[in-house]
């Protein structure tokens, strides 16, 4: 089977942009044979792209030796390139076909694939996984994708045109930005290096000089525990502000993540058609609870959580029946917050960090910090923190450290809500745990 | 000396909104004191934010005791809000001050700076990383990050109107993506994993589902030489997309950096100002060099490279005074080349790689890469790499693997060229060599 280029074939139109107004125009049209069925004296052929599907149609009484012998050789996942013309009919569900003049065949697949890429019949996530290349190339793969790309795009929009600059800090960290979690642990030349779990104290140094910064980017947790909502690596849509306070950065995310799903609603009404799901776009403001509102919450509801302690997924998966949408939790005990984030003046046990939950998935952590060194100081060590391998971040304090406050979407995790899928590692391209996949 | 909150207090104006327009109007600022200047009865202070410097002048007759009392102890750096009235007047350059009514002390600083804000006395580039985040709030600085915002911004819509997808691929990935550079290793739980240096074995499976996609983001080489133009981490901005080759992506990158450069000369004309740089927008199409035409150039310069070896920089170096712009290098050695990098039908001895040089610096690097299986592998082993350990990346090819093309910017080397820098570490927020400033 001889294989063809391109040459100087040019395509003319993307899949989804083929339409019945163009009824007896030519096209040159790029994709994959998604499947193939022949019915006596016709063969029809379902080429695919990322926007989409269309028939091509070869009556083999009517078509020239060399496109019914090419096609002869056709398999699921050739890739293809079609000259033809379009024609208005209601034999397909878009009310067109492509009648094929010339086909050149650009590259081969194997004949067992390990997946189906029609979704006729559907795969576990394991399967799919390890044939993930593949498996992105099913509709409903697609569709998460697009709409986690619209999402992060509406993001980045908003914070434009609020002044926010994008900046890109460090992955490679001298120590633990945040003390406790797990730091995976990086050679770097002679020294022993990490990988950031976040640009907190980057982002935070930031808001002295560019005030309004965002970052998006991969950041790291070792993490054994493979649940379905954590990743070891994960892509973190960060915030922080000069001048600012908790509610200043609350008010931004709401604002933020109603016109994400404004946006998604608008632009992405297929890709949700697709995965057979939808959304309501949420109500602002958001509900907002605090800590003890919510205690006293899950004590009616039997679940006891002695004051100051953290709250656990599955006391939130109670919670999360009382509000099955998205609500803040704020005024947390200060000794269950890291130690950046700035304890209330008025009542310094509680603090001003809030997450917001979407039912019982933590979405967006966030806080007013410490602005003050000595504060700073005495948080690290009431945590069991050594202030000494924090001097480099401290010493800034030194130099016009502003009021300042932030938050840290996980993309994932938004792409899961808007999605509607329950497993994380089905909005990752390719999950970290699944990284033996490629070299 | 207490420290006050922002309390109830709004910004009603970043500092270079504020114009003679607004003559006699109340305003209530943010920032920081730049400077500080006493004359007999007069007060001057400078107060920057991230977008300028504006003067409050404290008339000390004429104001309220607090507001002078205040004001006896403000220093450089020193976080205020200033609540005033809009004066005109010809003593600024901006023609206007601020005749303060209210100033709140937000946060104070030391009073011995490491480096001088102003920029009247400049630092040397070890003096300013070693401060870099009080580096950053000096004009010059802020105006090359400006510009770098300015620059993403405009790649990435442009990428996004042209239909490229942005994703998201593995940092921590399970062996070396390009064979012979160094990796950085990494313990991830009881194995030992590399980071990435490029996107570039996943961006190329991608073109099999999504066909255009790009990411922006950190990677990473392990090469112990710091030279002006090397950073360890670095951001990329890579794009690959399916049914192409290089000549179709060598013209969307022709015109992604005559669009940033259009974008950047209309949107940072204050800030290439602060820099005293400037640049003409360079002109379509860019000169196209084949290696061979670029070998003879050079050996009537006197340097003498043999058909088949590597140009140095030096050689670039030389190279770049004949062409003191942008201009491709084409039709490489395929032994000159990674093992990815298609070798022409017609002459296998050169391949359809590609460098976009701007003067001596490589900016970019692409080409079409091979798409068939059997020759990818041919190509490994040409390299003296072992296919076993790219299986996961070659049994890909199994499912569908169009033709395709692609190419990486280097996104601080880019910034270095629309700013005028000549030394990269000036361009990164942090550079990693600098990991001692941060935890």
């Amino acid at each position: 089977m001889n294989m063809d280029c391109i040459g100087d074939w040019v395509r003319t139109h993307s899949i989804d942009k083929v339409s019945q107004e163009m009824d007896m125009q030519s096209v040159t049209l790029f994709g994959w044979v998604q499947e193939i069925r022949n019915l006596g004296g016709i063969r029809f052929i379902i080429l695919q792209d990322s926007t989409g599907t269309i028939q091509i149609t070869i009556l083999k009484k009517h078509v020239a030796p060399e496109i019914l012998q090419n096609s002869n050789f056709l398999q699921k996942r050739f890739s293809i390139a079609v000259k033809g013309t379009v024609k208005k009919t209601n034999m397909t569900t878009r009310g067109i076909e492509i009648i094929p003049t010339q086909i050149k065949l650009l590259n081969t697949a194997i004949e067992q694939l390990p997946i189906d890429i029609t979704g006729k019949t559907p795969a576990n996530i394991e399967a799919r996984l390890d044939a993930r290349a593949l498996d992105l190339t099913t509709e409903k793969t697609l569709a998460v994708f697009k709409i986690q790309h619209t999402a992060l795009q509406a993001i980045r929009d908003f914070l434009f045109e609020k002044g926010y600059l994008e900046v890109h800090t460090p992955r490679i960290i001298g120590s633990a930005t945040e003390g406790g979690a797990e730091l995976f642990n990086v050679k770097y030349f002679d020294q022993t290096a990490y990988l950031a779990q976040s640009p907190q104290l980057y982002k935070e140094q930031l808001t002295m000089s560019l005030e309004k910064v965002f970052e998006v980017g991969p950041f790291f947790r070792a993490e054994e525990s493979h649940t379905r909502r954590h990743l070891s690596e994960f892509t973190s849509i960060d915030i922080e502000q000069a001048f600012a306070n908790a509610d200043d950065v609350m008010t931004l995310l709401e604002q933020v993540i109603h016109y994400v799903f404004v946006t998604v609603k608008e632009k992405c009404a297929n890709e949700l058609c697709t995965l057979k799901y939808n959304f309501e776009t949420p109500q602002l403001p958001f509900k907002r609870l605090t800590y003890t509102e919510v205690l006293n919450s899950l004590k009616e509801r039997g679940v006891d959580i002695p004051w100051g302690e953290d709250i656990s997924t599955e006391a939130f998966r109670e919670l999360g029946k009382l509000y099955p949408f998205f609500y803040f939790v704020t005024d947390w005990p200060s000794k269950a917050k890291t130690f950046y984030i700035k304890p209330r003046k008025d009542n310094p046990e509680i603090c001003e960090g809030f997450d917001l939950m979407w039912r019982y998935i933590e979405l967006v952590s966030g806080g007013t910090r410490i602005e003050h060194k000595d504060q700073l100081i005495d948080r690290m060590q009431e945590k069991g923190l050594n202030p000494e391998s924090f001097k480099y971040h401290l010493q800034t304090f030194d130099w016009g450290m502003p009021p300042h406050a932030g938050w840290a979407i996980g993309l994932e995790r938004l792409t899961m809500i808007l999605t509607g899928r329950k497993n994380i590692r089905e909005v990752t391209l390719y999950p970290r745990d699944r990284v033996r996949l490629l070299p």
